[in-house]
């Protein structure tokens, strides 16, 4: 059986959950929890020496890493992956953009407030991750003016990679008002056969996420 | 033919020049000056949304952007993209952390150091960022202790994706001394037939890069 180490609570892991579950595909998941040095232990580096979840290993013992390549690999001969080489590359883009403009600002802006101390010197970053942050929904919000997904016609691999950071944003401070193409986006998924949410916040978490930016 | 708009010293522009060069294929390269503004024009969003270069664009005038998913659909077919699924998977790896963990650091310190004026707030970013670039190519180097590149068994395009920034690291501030492997590496990349290497800086940017961290 394949395993994914990852942490139940980060949308970069979330994704691999997501997919599994509509596959009906059986994993085992490992708990590692990267706020508490779980990812820099030798044990781990030597699964990912970049020190990073999630981490796809087969029954074999290879590993890959890298959110977006092991949901790829994941998907491939599945409804989730386009076929169409045109629709393939679109698809592979949206997954571009989601690591380098979208969850750069959403995640980040998710750990900081929630996950830091209330006197973090990382909040002061907060107003320039919240501006980049508006300014990725919105090039989401622009794109589905004229399609309904990320992926071609269908949902698949672009979709889920863009959903667990875009349905923290409004735990984390960004007010989806403005973005209705975006909310009807995410009710789309949330409607798909097998869909699992993130889990909720903890307490803890909770507590500091309603603490002013 | 196809069209390229790109900034030509931008290292995620020069991924595809390198490419198309290796493959003798023609293109038309429309230079586009994103320290101008030129891609908040318009015209230019009409391109890409999302407002960043490089971005392709069809005979038709179908758009596709995003570096390395342009790489990835510039390059199927050709013996720059491995076939085996577990060594694409592989290579997709790379490709996400070239977006992730590397080109975030080196083309940002570069950026920084090299294009903004010398009294710009953002150097306070450097010591973090330089921090994060050597992680970045400590990984690296330490893959390169197994293999010889990082698209399988050839060169490909995920090699062809790391090495632009990492060729301009030296350049601005990077010691690349103890990575010997990657040296070793960017010399087989620049011995490979059709190899172009990026421009050098300009007068105004080598006087900046110059100024002490």
């Amino acid at each position: 059986m394949i395993r994914i180490y990852g942490l139940s609570a980060s949308g970069n892991c979330h994704k691999l959950r997501m997919l599994l579950e509509h596959l009906g595909r059986p994993y085992q998941w490992i708990e590692i929890d990267s706020f508490a040095g779980q990812t820099r232990t030798p044990e781990f580096l030597a699964l990912n020496p970049n020190g990073r979840i999630p981490v796809l290993q087969l029954q074999d013992g290879r590993c890959l890493a890298e959110s977006d390549a092991i949901l790829h690999w994941l998907a491939e001969g599945t409804r989730y992956l386009p076929t169409d080489p045109w629709l393939h590359a679109q698809a592979l883009s949206w997954m571009f953009f989601e690591q380098y403009s979208h969850e750069p600002y959403l995640a980040v802006v998710h750990s900081i407030r929630g996950m830091m101390a209330a006197d973090s010197p990382r909040r002061m970053e907060l107003p320039r991750l919240l501006e980049r942050g508006r300014q990725s929904l919105a090039v989401m919000e622009r794109h589905l003016g004229d399609a309904a997904w990320f992926s071609g016609p269908d949902y698949g691999v672009a979709d889920i990679a863009l959903y667990p950071n875009t349905s923290l944003a409004p735990r984390c401070g960004f007010d989806l008002a403005p973005y209705p193409k975006l909310r009807d986006w995410m009710a789309r998924i949330e409607a798909q056969p097998g869909f699992v949410a993130l889990p909720p916040a903890t307490p803890e978490v909770a507590a500091r996420l309603a603490l002013p930016v």
